[in-house]
């Protein structure tokens, strides 16, 4: 998902003021249900894209849960926000973030769950560490997570699956609800990702997975 | 919801060939199953108008459920159309269709439950017949719907709901998950309609029940 880079993308952000949360920092750090107005279950998506997945939950989910969806291309969650305007969600928040540093912005245990859709699979070796399954990213879901907390995996790569599923049993975490087709698991409901629906039309199957912290 | 009369739109229907059913009649009647190729239970909404909540839930209920919509204005059900083909959605078909003639394209008890969404509420009382909630329309749910099956309902519109809950009642029906501000009800995943999303935009809390035949 390279995109050239648009330079009216960081302006017109700033007119979705309600929605995109300008120069996230440790000023949101345990204040989560100040910025909602509410203590509803927080649940988080690293990597929203254009945001089909997060508008969609939160739509379903509108007076049940929050939404927090952070990712690190600005041209990207311009897409995301527009959604979330249209739809008028109250609740949901976009941030232009990079998730290495989901540290800062999140105090231990303030995340009931955790979504990662389609991430960037990185095959080159030397690049596992960006991988939002390595065990350096369990570390720090492990923080943020409340105790028994979830992330919720799909992908379409069997290899950075089966990668992920190590680093999951790596770190001792408990795996549930294992497919290797979702579509047709008996899984439901299932919020559809841009990548999920451009790669299920292409016949490709979708794997996902639940694991517990 | 009176639209005029769209001259193009029964030539544009045919071209919609695997969603929207052609003439459909008494052939349907215990063939759902064949529709659709597989036995997944059958959902079926009464006035499904542009097709929103229709088009939400086969998406999130792909490979679990299968969907039939039945409108009375095909101006409209175009807007459907159009909808479940973008999304490529192999689980719904839809009908230019009557919902007072229901029992002559179902068989008894082939439905798994039905949905009316918004039906248009007919105020005065000389009409009240035509109200999708009538003990009239009751009769024909009992028939077509599988013993223990359900019909969900959700109204903007007050003296609809409570003439609706009258008839449910009147009919010796079992309701459950009455609520009078379902946004704010912790009911979920909820699918909204175009109604609901016009009507709860504007502050108007939205009426729901289940009715079990
Ligand atoms: C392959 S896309 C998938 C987008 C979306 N989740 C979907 O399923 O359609 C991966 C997205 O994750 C974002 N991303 C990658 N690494 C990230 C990081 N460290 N922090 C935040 N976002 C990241 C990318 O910018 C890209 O938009
Ligand atoms: C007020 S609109 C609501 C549309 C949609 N369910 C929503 O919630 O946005 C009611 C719809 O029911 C359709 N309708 C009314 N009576 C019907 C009948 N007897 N059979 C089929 N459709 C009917 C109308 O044409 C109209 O599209």
């Amino acid at each position: 998902m390279r995109l050239r880079k648009k330079p009216w993308v960081a302006e017109a952000l700033t007119g979705f003021s309600n929605i995109v949360l300008q120069n996230p920092n440790e000023d949101l750090k345990g204040k989560w249900a100040e910025v909602f107005g509410n203590d509803l279950p927080l649940h988080v998506e690293l990597g929203t894209g254009r945001g089909k997945f997060i508008a969609g939950m939160s739509e379903l989910y509108q007076g049940q849960l929050n939404f927090a969806g952070i990712e690190a291309q600005q041209d990207v969650l311009y897409y995301a926000a527009q959604k979330v305007q249209d739809r008028e969600l109250p609740n949901v928040r976009l941030l232009v973030f990079d998730a290495n540093e989901i540290l800062t912005i999140f105090a231990p245990g303030e995340i009931d769950r955790l979504y990662v859709n389609f991430c960037d699979p990185w095959p080159k070796n030397r690049h596992a560490k960006r991988r939002l399954t390595h065990v350096n990213f369990l570390e720090k879901y492990r923080t943020v997570l409340k105790p028994g907390g979830q992330l919720w995996f799909k992908t379409d790569n069997q290899p950075l699956f089966e990668f992920s599923l190590e680093q999951f049993q790596e770190f001792g975490l408990k795996l549930d609800n294992i497919s290797y087709d979702l579509h047709n698991s008996g899984f439901a409901p299932n919020v559809m990702t841009e990548y999920e629906t451009k790669f299920s039309t292409l016949g490709q199957p979708i794997y996902r997975c639940e694991i517990t912290f």
